[in-house]
């Protein structure tokens, strides 16, 4: 038996649970876990659903597109591994932190390729499997370079881009690309220290936490919706070297947490904000 | 208009989600929120849902009961305060972290009563207007005790009954009187130091955390269902006593937690352990 | 026999905590707890040896002062209970914190009054027993307020000021009347959320948890040397005003928290930043 | 100029921290940081101190000998990297967290070899390049095993012995011929669920937060001093699966925050705890 999930995104209306279950109900699918949120400020409703059955996923999907509001996104997937791109810079902790969960079966995903703007983590890809592109940005226009990168990403058709330490700012068009499809670990507790060089910021700030958040990208690097979060405590001993070399822990496990959630579909924008079902 | 809060707990079948929301659309009834899970170990169904409108709470109960399975525990109740009574010992940070809780209506319930076996706190519940009781346990039996307490907490008649460091050993009988409706704070990580001095354990044992944990009381003090649970660091600077110290903090941030989500209904029983919706 | 703590801050040389001890050994005292950290950016060395024994108080400290580089600040005081004064606005949860920890001897300071721009915490810091000097704001300018206030703080000549969520900005005149003395608690993880209303903030950007922090008030609110921080998770779920209610339970433990330290002569300021010793 | 580290542990008495900075005063040398711990308990003294210079190694032991009482456990090494043998069986997450750490200079030892009682993780220690060992325990009695597994870690002499998720236990006669000198990670929350399959039983407890403890091997498995432990939340939602599968980046975590402490010398112990300076 399959197990597939049902995502749906629509205005909020009287019935809406009633409605869905019961179209997976006269299609005798069994439902394994299920869970809906309703956004009380925007009014729109959220619903992931997890079943276990044979479905014409066609019909299911036209008849609840049927039963649903007008505008409803629904999307019915089967539950498995995603394809995803890496792309990174210069910096293996978050990388290898994917390609180590990849090759034991932990990751939720196939890594179909990594793309980089620099050679230096090309032994490491290597030495997993991975296919590894490197694609310089030096000589190159910021459009050309993102035009190659975006050729070798759609070679892969991956479902999420996954930014692992990609240390440049993708541009409007890029992102309006891959519309909450690119998920970024950014090395701070968001939004205190947006930017660069965060723990050069916390350490001289005096924080006595430092943290990490996954998020998805959408108009500026650093502000979409907020997938994960954490932290660890650090004290008047640490230098921002310190605190950087301490905060790549919190790094890569939040990316890693953030990617099974988006992995399992689980994660929804409901504008600036991400629902968690 | 009222909120309602409607509680269904019964062995799993297909299509119990589609049941209970049609009942309550049926009775023009507007779910705020809506959760459910199945465990999959003992096939139990449990579902929480918060509703507004007006509805004939016996007769939607009844409808509800012709729709589920025989067996089917089904609760439907206002949402709102809960009546508790508080048991105490000697230790004021847990009651009267209560207390002020309560005095500033962020308990979610109404203390009607105080009881302790010692006389130490009386001020306290006194100065925030709280009947106080002092049931002394010198000198009279066991049963004997535990009769004069059931007595008190019976004529407040209560929802729950709040163990708030009360330091006494309850009899099978006492808690087989107010089944899944007695929570308790244990200062440990439960189950780590179960029993006395857990805070002189722990330090002899060197842990380099500690933590408190609420539960529903069942046969055994330390052993029911745990509804919530949380650490705080220490290190070997801290002495038994620093750790005790320390460790009043999260008993009392526990207990409060836990109670929100009992006091809001959340909290189901299934086997040993609980699910919170 | 009396427990004194000594504070050392001055510039770094060789020899600091070899002379420190030579003349604490002297002076036929027993060192129960020492730390010393040199700030290798400001090049300036700190140091808390707490001991017990007799000691002449000037004369050891005209000696540490003879051995000591120039410009060394030296304090020398006797363990046990500060003084304070405690300034409050209208939320109940972090003066109720200090005043129940108070009532218990848990606070390590004597609450010498309160001070608040409301009346309505009179009755909780009365039933405590604590003398509550309400000083409107309203009718009288910034400087005639903050006049008044010093005023009355000045009667009892308090070793700090504790900002119990006071919610108005004080004037740079008043808090360089009292340097490093006044500990302010923020709605938030700085410096994520300065300013007003974090909790709103905190929520539209969707943040995954939700802070508070500690710290010394120097020229600006919300920007003095940080004392403690702590988190806790929320998520989707969580409105503003549930975000605001889950965020009480971590002011008031971080507050609790940062005032120990203080209490305990443990906080030094290097710039911006604290040393914890 | 080199970096030193300087570990003394003796019997309590006054004057200690005076002797010894008096010795590296003499010697012309520069304290980086300096730490120090009186275990009243025990009455014994523990004190870390780092610095930069260039000494006579002998020399300065020789007259520290002279000048601290009869017992003191002096030693006085380079900082820098350790060496160690890492033992494993069939979990990757462990191991592979400290090949990566390793490869990228961020382990702070040198992974000499790696040794297992299976031959699983071959491929993965292959090509990060390290030397593994299969030394097999079927066909052989366990004083036998063991002899094979001393024979090869002696040869590559290591400082310590990590056993990252080695599924083994070993004899006390294995364990005193390292004394102090093995860490193990385990996948709980110690002193909670000693022994086999711990996340069934915290499964089964129904647990709300789950663990993980690096700590030194003495006597038995599962009760030597702890270095570091922490802990995840879990809820329902998690089988017994879930939560060994959400614990293993605890585990990988926990264990590379203790190695750090140990290879930085800062882990001493005092009977069955660990003072950490």
């Amino acid at each position: 038996m399959t197990t597939y999930i049902l995502r749906v995104d629509c205005p909020d209306q009287a019935g809406l649970i009633h409605t869905v279950t019961g179209v997976l109900l006269r299609h005798d699918l069994n439902i394994i876990a299920n869970s809906e949120f309703v956004d009380h400020e925007t009014r729109r409703f959220f619903m992931r659903t997890e079943f276990a059955g044979e479905v014409d996923e066609e019909r299911a999907t036209a008849e609840l597109r049927e039963a649903l509001p007008d505008g409803a996104k629904i999307r019915l997937t089967r539950r498995g591994n995603r394809n995803i791109v890496v792309l990174a810079t210069r910096e293996p902790h978050c990388p290898g932190e994917l390609f180590i969960r990849h090759a034991f079966h932990e990751l939720g995903a196939q890594i179909r390729a990594v793309i980089s703007n620099h050679d230096l983590l090309e032994p490491l890809a290597t030495q997993f499997g991975l296919p590894f592109h490197y694609i310089s940005h030096e000589g190159v226009s910021r459009p050309e370079h993102e035009a190659r990168i975006i050729e070798t990403i759609d070679r892969y058709e991956p479902d999420y881009i996954v930014l692992a330490k990609y240390m440049r700012i993708l541009s409007p068009e890029f992102v309006a690309r891959y519309p909450a499809r690119i998920i970024n670990i950014h090395h701070s507790f968001l939004p205190a220290f947006i930017g660069a060089n965060p723990y050069r910021q916390a350490f001289e700030r005096g924080v006595k936490m430092i943290g990490a958040t996954a998020h998805f990208v959408t108009d500026y690097l650093d502000e979409g919706p907020i997938i994960a979060q954490d932290i660890i405590p650090v004290d008047h001993t640490h230098t921002a070297a310190d605190m950087a070399h301490a905060g790549r822990d919190v790094e890569k496990i939040v990316l890693a947490r953030a990617l099974r959630l988006v992995f399992e579909e689980r994660v929804f924008l409901s504008g600036s904000r991400s629902v968690i079902l």
